[in-house]
């Protein structure tokens, strides 16, 4: 009932990437199988293998921005046939009963907690889910979306599946919208999608980065402009004028400095989780403003499949750098130190 | 064009308050005259007499939750007359021309900044404001509301004026209702009127507090339960069930375990500013179920009107101890320790 799977795991917190052999599921029912094309290196990729976050489980393959074709259903699908491309995120399943579950909202199920697609209980195998670095993937349908971009585009699409969903949501979620004026904190992975799709939504869109020189990225993905952070003169101009802000540094830094340019009513939304706390943020920023400061995870499997289609119609993906499987630990050591625009993605038929 | 003024002033940070003799403005045509007949106690006069917060101007006259009787209204006011029973708050000014006091949030005015009733840059007279321990005061007629209540309960309407509407105005912003469950944190002067008004919105209330000795009053008021802050087990009982909380504790104190307690798309809402900054907020508890941590500031006076006639409709009043105005120091004394239930109104007919 199970079917030989090859990948790249690490073997422990101090291993590199490599090959590795293993298990997956022949589909049940519900199941949809996929032979992986690509798949997005994430930094949630790099922190899980090595065991930069409490809690990972070995042997580790990470990979949760999948893109891949159908090669078979089981008998309860209705959704997908042979040959379809199709996407995997971050979860390849939840309880279903609870409230989020139930309001699509599965990134915050309170019932099992959503299956992360790597490093999660295995709801059918036991043990723990291994990810897309790996050459085919079984996968609920429920969790399986539907990729309705251009075949020369898919490489690309990978990281939405993370990134973009990211992104997103939060901007959805808060409302972005034509009039608005809109920053994205960070431009890496999650920050250029950011401010594509809100530039996208209609905003005015304004990146916040201590790099002067990404100012004409910036401009050429969609903003109007790049605000140097550590510019204090360049910040005070713009006070109390931003309707939402998307902070995407997961670093620990200094929050008051963005909630100050928030109109009266506005929101910064967090969507990374400092390994240290961030300086504790002002009251007086909140009180004297009625300003929020909120966090947003990833978003459900409706919405992202609401996302890619938006991302299709705009004529949005990601900017990539395309990898071999082989180039993985090089890949991490990179985007360990921002050095990809924006995003890494493994060409899976690299993996032999 | 003015008029002698009596009044209660503290001279410097380290003076007790005593009698002072001033000067008020004679009416101009939009103001209304006031013969002041209560004033309640709140502990931004205790700060801002005792220099705990940066900025007091001296002499310093505090004040702001003020109850009295037209004595004589300008020219061009239209809606009061003399004899009409009414009310001030914190605000006496605002700019009338930025978004915010177009959209009747004159309390986050980014013209001028509103004009505190007390210790604010006095707009008439130049110098500053002089705020309710005082015998009468003019002010604008936008910046004065009707009282409704029966003549017997004035005093205790007169803390609606600060305290109230800090805590209408948060519960009505985020939509507190019935079927929704409501966290007030802390039973003094402003929570136990967050526990009366979020009732009589009908929420399902509970108090959190250091002191299980304060549940039989929290139930009085109309909570439901009160919540043992300090007990984990009571504590992880209600994790992620309150749909709002708002948070009344000026304290630096651990916002985490209020944040936990929240439903996914659940706000937290501080109204008071610590003078030391609160141990930095857990960001997975944000991201994680995209919970908000907010601030809010008292309210627009469109809104302490509605929340005057809300409390009037409902039969609310605060709960107060009446003071004479000589009693003033010992008043301080006691609210600094939280010994009180739960305001010090100073009957105004004993300042002499």
């Amino acid at each position: 009932m199970t079917t030989p799977a090859k990948g790249y795991a690490a073997q422990s917190a101090d291993s590199k990437l490599a090959p590795f052999s293993f298990e997956r599921r022949d589909p049940q029912p519900n199941d949809v199988a996929i032979d992986i094309r690509y798949c997005g290196v994430c930094h949630s990729d790099l922190h899980t293998a090595r065991s930069e976050w409490p809690g990972t489980l070995y042997p580790c393959v990470p990979g949760h921005e999948i893109v891949g074709t159908v090669t078979a259903v089981g008998s309860d699908v209705t959704r997908f046939v042979v040959g379809d491309t199709v996407g995997v995120g971050c979860m390849v399943d939840s309880c279903g009963e609870c409230p989020s579950c139930h309001d699509g909202e599965e990134q915050y199920c309170t019932g099992t907690g959503f299956v992360g697609t790597y490093n999660g209980p295995d709801p059918v195998m036991g043990g723990h889910t291994f990810g897309g670095y790996s050459d085919h993937i079984v996968v609920d349908q429920d969790f399986v979306l539907k990729i309705r971009h251009d075949e020369a585009d898919l490489a690309a699409v990978a990281p939405l599946l993370c990134a973009g969903i990211t992104t997103y949501s939060p901007l959805k979620h808060w409302g972005v919208g034509p009039g608005q004026k809109v920053g994205i904190v960070g431009l890496g992975g999650l920050g250029h999608m950011g401010v594509k799709i809100a530039a996208a939504m209609g905003a005015e869109v304004y990146v916040f980065s201590t790099s002067p020189n990404k100012r004409d990225d910036a401009i050429r993905l969609g903003a109007k402009d790049l605000i140097v952070s550590k510019d204090a003169d360049a910040m005070g101009a713009h006070a109390g004028s931003f309707d939402f802000i998307l902070n995407t540094v997961a670093a620990s830094h200094d929050l008051d400095q963005f909630l100050a340019l928030l109109k009266r009513d506005g929101t910064m939304t967090l969507v990374g989780v400092p390994e240290t706390p961030h300086p504790s943020p002002s009251v007086g920023n909140l009180v004297f403003g009625r300003r929020s400061l909120a966090g947003s995870l990833i978003g459900g499997i409706a919405e992202t499949q609401e996302m890619l289609d938006f991302c299709n119609k705009h004529g949005l993906t990601a900017d990539i750098e395309i990898i071999d499987m082989a180039e993985i630990e090089t890949g991490f050591d990179r985007m360990a130190k921002s050095d990809v625009k924006y995003r890494f993605v493994i060409d899976m038929a690299t993996l032999g």
